[in-house]
């Protein structure tokens, strides 16, 4: 969270830095700024709110200069006000800074910048980085921020002016995210490539505790103590237009229509009728033997295609499992060592919780293995081993093609690793890869029944609660279609183990209350019959998705969606889209800003 | 859930059975029935809602007769109304019945009893029971149930009066709990050993498939082939008076002032300075050695408790445990063999997902350790070891005594396994039981700081939604607490690991809401500070509870709740009596029903 850009070049810097800023609105939209320099003298713009109030105030009174870094935030320390947004600077404006990340130590140096006399306008973290800057500046910024690293502690991008040295722009990046991007007479620094995608598609993926030196023509790669680093250059096969709306009225309605599409990309060569096979994968039979201990880590959405792994990874595999969320793991001492396999799941692979929990793991031994959309990212460059989800980029901050496609991973790992440990018969994989391979067509068919949960979507808005159930695999769908409820519509959903619902939550079902109710495994329904029957009894309004074949619950409940007759092993891929569009349509219908939810961020890099 | 109660003698058996009710409606208070045999009569009166309805319809016509049985409703299949209340009884009144279970085939019953021309009153799985006795009868009701338990799936406790043989009362348990208790020239039968505490101590428990048949001078229990089976008398060792209210507003209230008496029967005899022993459990070093795989299965609030045992088995002995809901556990093929160890957690011992947990876990051959309330309970008599957590009576729905003498149990069982195993220092568990033993004296203060809580509930009772946050043991803690707040005050309140909020949850918080977060742990203090800007940054009104020391905090939150300075380690047990008082005094200054909040019913004995 948080975004950052930089420029340096020809053009007129506030044009580069706004369209960057506005690809990387998904990651904080608290507040926007950016800074220019102008004939020696740094100049800052800074609004509260979205983008567009800065737009306007750009439009009234521009910001000249062809060097810049521009900033969108996600309010950690202090409330989104224009006076916390960044770029902040010393108080002579002679260093600005943007930054995303968080200085640990801020209240402590804070302190003693103030008994030296500082005085501060923000309640922010990173004005203390400007003013230490400031004070430690020797005429030489480069060396200077070698020393204020010496004294930050915490995670921090930063992207550095100094009006002193107005040819340059310096970046430094530990524990959050920053690429530079190399053009032609320009250069650039952000946080995520789509700010750069326009202008570029030639990176480098900074290493932690390395510097960036940008000038019109150069680029210098250092570590901290100054060493210069030879760097390779990335090249991002991301097409532009993926990180455009295309015309979907939401980046979110596009992800969801892309889903058939990067379900297949998942599939694609991995999965056939004989079974898994993952090219390139070191983890083999051999290694498994010593593997007694899997742990998979992740956090939010994707802690819930965790929770689906653990459920087939026990049933295919035949092996228990621990899904924990990640910023619990990193601090509880977690039991692990050299015959733990570890798995994490991340989009954007820049989770910063999941990254601490690899590093843990690392040095206790472990062997990693990363499901992750982006490549190149540090989650997939630390890791052992790695399994791309091939999404394409994900934009949306409510993640939906992403998820499905961990989950589709995590099926596919599962049945692979029963082949490899020999507890899962060959008949088996082919039937769960048979259905695997069957789900971008029935994404499509639940992609089609828009119409239909938009209606329901419209009727149902004005509610304050909804609930989900479901048992067995479709308690995680619940999970995680009620995480998207909350994300966008703001709605209070929780989603329950049908069986628990009854030992408390049951209490706040009213009349009307809509109950959700998950029923596509053959093996519960009649127990989840016995659930709906309950919350019927407390006057909910139930919503049934079955299978066909199971259509006469219509009699019980006041509204069914049937979903098409499928394996029951694979249905966890296709029920959640229908659960996403309810989101989506229930936050549509609500008037909500379904790609820019309240006070959330995509790409969660501070703990 | 649903309770049941019987009487034959020479009282006037309405009057034994309002009382048995009275103490019985924790088990359900969505109706209350009796039915009495007069001048062989079969009479019935019924009543939707509370036992005072039912009260005030016998004011004005009472039902005379010395025999009869009565019932108390949890609704599972049928709204609560009149004509759902028990008991159930044929057209011709021949049989009535009283039931608590669930009957899965009842559906196909009644479409065969309607083709044979019955007439439905109910939408009840009791009243096909009340018919397929009736369409059976021979003139012998014993036999005619050992027919008709031939023909029903499911879970019953049943008691029956037959209008032909009005000298007797039959009843019959599968899976649903049932007892008879013995008296002088009259006999009961119970659902729980509370509503006939004032009039007997001495009790059978009723075995699977066991048939009782109840005149007023003798008792005979046969099973279901008519086989007479020799049943040991049950001493309960009860005191009347621990199951009434005592002067409290609630039981609940009075149940959380036992607290700290309570714990200090869980810890006497067990923990002390040299460690924890637990007099007459089998589980030993040699049996440990065998065991790779521990288990932890519980519902609601015992499956919180199951949370922190989780955390502390791994903390102190090193050892990956499991906990998971057991209504999912049972349904979904676990992994479990003859070197896995089972726990199980239940207040009652009667829950009926745990109990079929026990049994599949016993099939595959795992040894299986229950930690329950109830001495002489279904789950008590089927584990293999049974710790008993000694906290007397609870009859508020919202566990709370259960719940820290459970935690205890937890505790002290991580500790005795760490040394089991070798994993854990003698000194290491010295300081544990040393602070195990501060807790009794530590509930008390927290039951001290009353005024202060119900000030701030008097003062922010009007809120629609609640969040409660935290690290470690902590999160267990605020899920428990979220679970209270639930049952009794209605208000939708919901447990978040800190770190996760802002993958989602974060979006629900608006300018004011209250969220409380909850510190007790040093090692993740500062995150916890983070995690709290976060959420101010959005509006929150924080209501933090920290330990003495860090007092300092009331310039970053709203509201500082310290608690006295104490070992982080067992913290989980006073932090959730403040939690527990804090809704309790949400749901009083809201004018909830605190001891018989809607929908629910302890002693969930279906599923």
């Amino acid at each position: 969270m948080c975004g950052i850009v930089g420029y340096i070049g020809a053009k007129q810097a506030q044009d580069v830095l706004i369209n960057g800023l506005s690809r990387l609105e998904y990651r904080g939209y608290d507040s926007a700024g950016i800074a220019t320099l102008e004939n020696d003298i740094i100049r800052i713009e800074k609004k509260k709110g979205r983008l567009i109030n800065l737009e306007d105030a750009l439009e009234k009174a521009p910001l000249s200069g062809q060097v810049g870094i521009g900033h969108t935030r996600w309010a950690t320390h202090g409330v989104p006000s224009d006076a916390n947004a960044h770029p902040h600077s010393s108080v002579n404006q002679e260093i600005a800074v943007v930054h995303n990340g968080i200085i640990e130590n801020y209240m402590a140096l804070k302190n003693e910048l103030k008994d030296r006399d500082h005085v501060f306008v923000s309640d922010t973290d990173t004005e203390v980085v400007a003013h230490l800057l400031n004070e430690l500046y020797t005429g030489d910024i480069v060396k200077t921020i070698q020393m204020a690293m010496q004294q930050l502690k915490g995670s921090y991008a930063l992207g550095v002016l100094c009006a002193n040295e107005p040819d340059k722009i310096v970046a430094v990046r530990k524990d959050s995210p920053l690429i530079v991007g190399l053009g032609d007479g320009e250069n650039f620094i952000a946080s995520d490539i789509p700010a750069i995608l326009n202008y570029t598609r030639e990176v480098y993926l900074l290493d932690n505790g390395e510097i960036a030196v940008l000038t019109a023509d150069t680029i210098q790669v250092m570590n901290s103590d100054g060493e210069i680093i030879e760097k390779e250059i990335f090249a991002v096969d991301w097409d532009p237009g993926d990180a455009e709306k295309g015309g979907y009225d939401h980046f979110m309605l596009k992800e969801m229509v892309e889903q058939p599409k990067a379900m297949m990309e998942t599939l694609m060569g991995r999965c056939c009728e004989s079974g898994v096979t993952f090219a390139g994968l070191k983890l083999n039979t051999e290694m498994m033997k010593n593997i007694n201990r899997i742990q998979i880590v992740a956090c939010g959405t994707a802690y819930h295609a965790g929770m689906v792994g653990k459920y087939y990874f026990e049933k295919f595999a035949r092996i228990s499992v621990e899904t924990e969320a990640a910023s619990e793991y990193r601090y509880k001492d977690p039991i692990v060592d050299k015959n733990t396999l570890l798995i994490v799941i991340s989009q954007s692979g820049e989770t910063a919780d999941t990254l601490a929990a690899i590093r843990l793991a690392k040095e206790r031994g472990a062997w990693v293995l990363a499901v992750t959309n982006v490549v190149g990212s540090s989650i997939a460059r630390e890791a052992d081993d790695v399994i791309y989800t091939n999404a394409g980029p994900e934009i949306a901050v409510a993640s939906t093609k992403a998820y499905v496609t961990q989950v589709g991973c995590m099926m596919m790992l599962a049945s692979f690793l029963g082949e490899l440990n020999g507890k899962m018969e060959k008949a088996e994989g082919s039937r769960i890869c048979h259905g695997l391979m069957m789900t971008p067509g029935l994404i499509e068919k639940a992609l089609e029944t828009q119409a239909v949960i938009k209606a329901f979507a419209d009727k149902n808005h004005k509610i304050y609660d909804l609930f989900y159930m479901g048992r067995g695999v479709d308690l995680y769908t619940s999970m995680e279609g009620s995480l998207k409820l909350k994300e966008i519509s703001y709605i209070h959903s929780e989603a329950y183990a049908a069986g628990e619902l009854k030992h408390g939550p049951i209490a706040l079902i009213e009349d009307g209350t809509i109950v959700v109710a998950v029923c596509t495994q053959e093996n519960v329904f009649e127990k989840m019959l016995s659930n709906i029957k309950e919350v019927k009894a407390r006057g909910a309004h139930v919503l049934a998705i079955v299978q066909e074949g199971h259509q006469d619950i219509a009699t019980e409940v006041d509204e069914v969606w049937v979903i098409p007759e499928m394996d029951d092993d694979i249905t966890a891929i296709p029920t959640i889209v229908y659960l996403q569009l309810l989101a989506y349509y229930l936050a549509v219908a609500r008037g909500c800003d379904v790609d820019k939810p309240k006070n959330l961020a995509k790409s969660v890099t501070v703990e």
